[in-house]
């Protein structure tokens, strides 16, 4: 642990990923512990491209315990944030009275300052709460000295934060204890898996701010009964077909699942009441084009799913990406302001064929998506050595300017 | 049966009406039989709006079966008008051979011409097979002197048909037997039991023709779980319910369980792989001015179902019919071209006021309802006793003109 004895300042910086779930989870079965309905299974996005940021510095000169987000101060008690912050001290204060001397006993009665940015703008409808009380919970414990099992605390910050406390393809298992204590992420193979895997976030232009996720879980929990059903009959065997196609890099069969899963997730929010709508008229349009994509070569090559919000995010294998964005660029034709229509990973331009273009039966939608984010699977939290690289200044507050956000 | 014997020629006309279902049938387990997965309730729509109106004529020198459909001669070889033509001629026979003096043995041999016409436009979306079924088998029983239960042949050629042949709330009977003799159609109350029961019809403006629903429940059937436990583990209990609520005349439970089935309809369209969307924007901002209209007043007014397309029906009472309407004009602002907005039962003009316009938070969407057709509960399928009604000439051959289409 970093550590300037000077100013009796513990300071730590890192960063953790965003993950899309293949297997969604929706629906918790205890509210305050965040305990899932089912089973769920993610991708850990690379985190060239996105990304949290969290430095947390811990001093016994701090008054109290105070948070910034995006270069704003935000409230300390949001009460997920306080379970975090209790669940690691109380985590730390055993792995100490076990024995472990890592443990920085003095840090542990002091306060902390936390700093937090995103280098995406929130405006992407990413999932950012789980990159954010991922990397909170990874960086908390790297400033008290705590190691191991870290995801089940992640989980009570965010549900799916806990998928990204791990690099690849992670599972989050739902477990079974009324504590909680077994419902935890678990990697089930790292990024250096499936080399040629690729992801597309597609950023629609969002019309309005959907339900949230958490009221909305809450809502379809309480009304809908396919969503029971989905949970307890569905998703066990799914997780199961999952898992052996990410282990096979069976992309056929990775993308068929997808796809069902997130048609089933978005049915079970149809069949909440009031019904719940997070895909809008691009989502379907894009829906439409995969599936008539697909239909064209008569194999799966691209999968879709939607989280919360309108955005698709495709899976695909490295060989069509650039066939696949510029057909996405003929029927989303983007706005023509200079704007990079693609960021991330450089992508060729390729032409399209008559033929294709033909077989998709879509008519074109100009500006239908903002812009794309060109990413990959990529590892877990990090720890980021160099000093300079801390948000927090030497005196605990802010400095002036973070990374800059990404596609904004 | 009227009978004219100097050119031999039988003839009868009948109308039948429309049916909106409130627990949707969706999903066959015998594609030829049409034997629905799950029972099915619907209310009959008043005749005075919406009804296909049929002649058939059989004749000892017509060389062969011939049919007319919106004045334009279709394909009699179609199978499902097949199924419907020797049903009823078997049926016929059989109570023949029973005894029963009534059924006409010598037009039982002849060829039949078949006209039939809707007084609404195709264009509307309405389930124009399920009255034109229904008219096709109660006017072919007319004609052959066959009286009792037709449900289970106008099944035949068309699902819903077997509910039209009833007014007021009818429930379809999924049945057990394999052959499909008790899947038939059934009476709950008649169209005189609710008399302040309102319907709307609104036309959305479709922006494109959507998967028929024969194709679509099949890929159903095939691909979604989520429908084979909604036919199975929802449904039976959701009919009792609504059973209950029309018996009760309950409104907020009618309107409840009304629209929650409509969702879990659609839902498992989603869940149906590729997915079918039937609801587009416009269908959306209905469903969400629907639940914040109720909210607003805090009690179920209002309820909304939609079928396999984007027009909602909207169920009401009498007492809230002028006010919703001048909602729904206000955030669809009709196109000013003079054409009427509402057709149909007549409806008043009412302000609405500030603080119920605030409560409604949707932007106005200009021209996204086309019309709205205003109607009741109504009766079943009638015979027309004026021979100036019939659709067929003396020469068996159609007169020229029908009665105008509504709406158009």
């Amino acid at each position: 642990m970093p550590k300037d004895t000077v100013v009796k300042l513990a300071i730590a910086t890192c960063t953790a990923p965003v993950n899309i779930a293949v297997v969604k989870y929706w629906g918790k079965r205890n509210e305050d512990l965040i305990l899932p309905i089912n089973s769920s299974l993610s991708v850990t996005l690379d985190q060239d491209q996105l990304k949290t940021t969290t430095t947390v510095a811990s001093c016994r000169s701090f008054q109290e315990d105070r948070i910034w987000l995006n270069g704003k101060e935000e409230d300390i008690n949001h009460p997920r944030l306080q379970s975090c912050l209790r669940e690691i001290r109380r985590l730390a204060r055993k792995r100490r009275s076990d024995g472990d001397s890592s443990v920085d006993v003095g840090c542990l009665s002091h306060k902390v300052h936390i700093c937090s940015v995103n280098n995406f703008p929130t405006a992407a409808g990413l999932a950012s709460s789980a990159a954010g009380f991922a990397c909170l919970v990874y960086t908390l414990a790297r400033v008290y000295g705590v190691e191991g099992e870290l995801s089940g605390i992640a989980r009570q910050g965010s549900g799916s934060a806990c998928r990204s406390m791990y690099g690849g393809f992670v599972q989050w298992i739902m477990g079974e204890a009324e504590d909680g204590r077994d419902s935890v992420a678990q990697q089930v193979e790292p990024e250096s898996h499936w080399p040629d895997l690729r992801v597309l976030v597609l950023v629609a232009s969002a019309e309005r701010k959907p339900v949230g996720s958490t009221s909305g879980m809450q809502t379809s929990v309480e009304t809908s009964s396919l969503l029971k059903h989905r949970a307890e009959s569905v998703v066990p065997g799914r997780m199961k077909q999952m898992i052996e196609a990410v282990r096979k890099r069976d992309f056929a069969a990775f993308a068929d699942l997808t796809m069902r899963d997130s048609n089933q997730f978005h049915a079970t929010c149809l069949d909440t009441y009031p019904p719940i709508f997070y895909l809008n008229t691009v989502s379907r349009q894009v829906i439409a084009l995969v599936h008539q994509y697909n239909r064209h070569y008569g194999e799966a090559r691209v999968a879709y799913t939607f989280d919360a919000g309108p955005n698709a995010v495709i899976y695909t294998l490295q060989q069509h990406v650039a066939e696949f964005l510029s057909v996405v660029r003929h029927f989303f034709p983007p706005d023509n302001n200079g704007k990079k229509f693609v960021t991330g990973l450089q992508v060729e331009h390729l032409g399209i064929s008559e033929e294709l273009k033909s077989a998709i039966c879509l008519e074109p939608t100009p500006k239908g998506i903002s812009y794309i984010i060109s990413t990959k699977a990529g590892p877990g939290p990090r720890v980021l050595d160099d000093p300079s690289q801390h948000l927090l200044a030497a005196d605990g507050l802010p400095k002036t300017s973070g990374p800059p956000p990404l596609g904004v």
